[in-house]
């Protein structure tokens, strides 16, 4: 590819974890890091995860751009390096809800420059330490409004995204946003919640904790995840989230009501029902 | 150990498991299944997880009988199973509740022979073919009423488990049973809701499954468990349960309520609070 250098703003797990792969394929790209924590920059450099620290300022001389930053700074900060890139220049986000930050731009004279992006990869872990070589491998990328991006930059990603073994999949913000709120959203809310319900229930009583099984630590294994990264998703994505905690929260109730009257038919054909769930998750894991 | 045989009534992931660490440790011992299902036996047999098919009329041979049935067959033929074996028997059982089953033989006769026990360990699979070796080694078995036991059945189980590599909590059955919702029953409610609540929407977009990521099969696991193995746990532990769905939905609700408030900083406070989880997860996972 012809991306002489990369610059990564936010070196955390997914920042860190492209920087990764694209050194690993092509180790003579340069890889540059903003970050807003000091401490990040100086862990990223010492493991290796990037070459040199880099600020906002110097982005006029990018290749290619990645924020992965929380989503409310990628919001706030597209704009301005948009403003400040060359005409070649691909700037490419990596947030977790889509329609906020295509809207940010939708006028910007640079719209081209950019492509909006959600490579549904990731663990509960942070940091330049979290950052994992082929975290992405066999993973989908969802790539929104296609169209607005140049057709050379777009190519420039796609050889990336092939590098990195990742399957595309196009969407528009609104359905994406949508979508992944039941796919990955509710998904951290049900595990932050069980989190909070056994916390409350059992902090006193350390031995209790001896009890937890495997089983617990997959379902509540999200509840690891950084509030500071989260807290924004919510917001940005408030209606659709909203809507999947009423339909999951109906769902529990109804459960619960069943088990009151002793309905155990409809308790083990709601069960049965839903180890479907084994054929959707056939490949994921 | 002074064991010649074993009978392990249930030979799928449990039962199967615990006679392949048992054949492993000690060849000598011949196991013998016993299960309602022809099928199992006969796939038991084929892959070496039994060396013999039985029936409960053969069990007044048996040195060791392992019960490892939905929790309601459990408790229906443990106290025929104790009408039959000798004075010198072991019988234990691994069921997910504790209460019910050592109320149905708190006045049998040979309660001596008898060892309430949950090794906490599984996966979400299920059958002969879901039997490991190793499945307990580093897990925790709850005892309840160890009093109850004759000691030199206790200490005979006691070698056992020392073998299998398990650490051992006592416990009475009450106590068992009302943590134990919150620890392992709640995920299973949990997760199985939450594959419902993803199906329900979902299910004619067989595309948008392309979206699920790593972070909701691990939240979603669960769901893939037996049905007719939890609808009895879920019967026989019903006040429990019920207690911890309703704290649980109260927690959702509570979420979502702030969530429409836009009041974000406790989200934030509420998710960073309950990555305390990281400290009780650790050495689980």
């Amino acid at each position: 590819m012809s991306v002489k250098n990369i610059y990564i703003i936010g070196v955390g797990l997914i920042g860190g974890s492209i920087a990764k792969d694209v050194k690993n394929l092509n180790p003579s790209i340069s890889i540059f890091g903003i970050d807003a924590k000091e401490s990040h920059l100086k862990e990223a450099l010492k493991l290796n995860v990037i070459d040199f620290k880099a600020t906002l300022k110097d982005i006029a001389h990018a290749d290619f751009v990645i924020l992965a930053v929380p989503v409310d700074v990628s919001v706030r900060i597209l704009p301005g390096i948009l403003d400040l890139v060359s005409d070649d220049t691909l700037v490419m986000d990596a947030g977790s809800t889509k329609k906020d930050i295509c809207k940010a731009v939708e006028n910007h004279p640079k719209r081209r420059n950019f492509l909006a992006t959600h490579p549904i990869a990731g663990t509960e872990f942070s940091g330049p330490k979290a950052a994992v070589l082929g975290l992405f491998k066999g993973k989908t990328n969802i790539i929104c409004e296609v169209e607005k991006t140049a057709f050379k930059l777009q190519e420039k990603a796609l050889a990336i995204f092939q590098i990195m073994g990742m399957r595309i999949r196009y969407m528009n913000p609104e359905a994406h946003d949508k979508h992944i709120a039941y796919m990955s959203h509710l998904s951290h809310v049900s595990a932050f919640m069980l989190g909070k319900t056994v916390i409350d229930k059992e902090k006193n009583e350390r031995d209790i904790f001896d009890m937890a099984g495997s089983g617990f630590a997959s379902t509540v294994r999200l509840a690891k995840s950084s509030p500071a990264m989260w807290t924004p998703i919510f917001k940005q994505n408030k209606e659709n989230v909203i809507e999947t905690l009423e339909e999951y929260i109906s769902n529990l109730t109804h459960f619960k009501e069943r088990m009151k009257a002793d309905d155990f038919e409809t308790i083990f054909n709601e069960m049965e029902n839903t180890n479907y769930i084994k054929e959707i998750l056939n490949g994921i894991e």
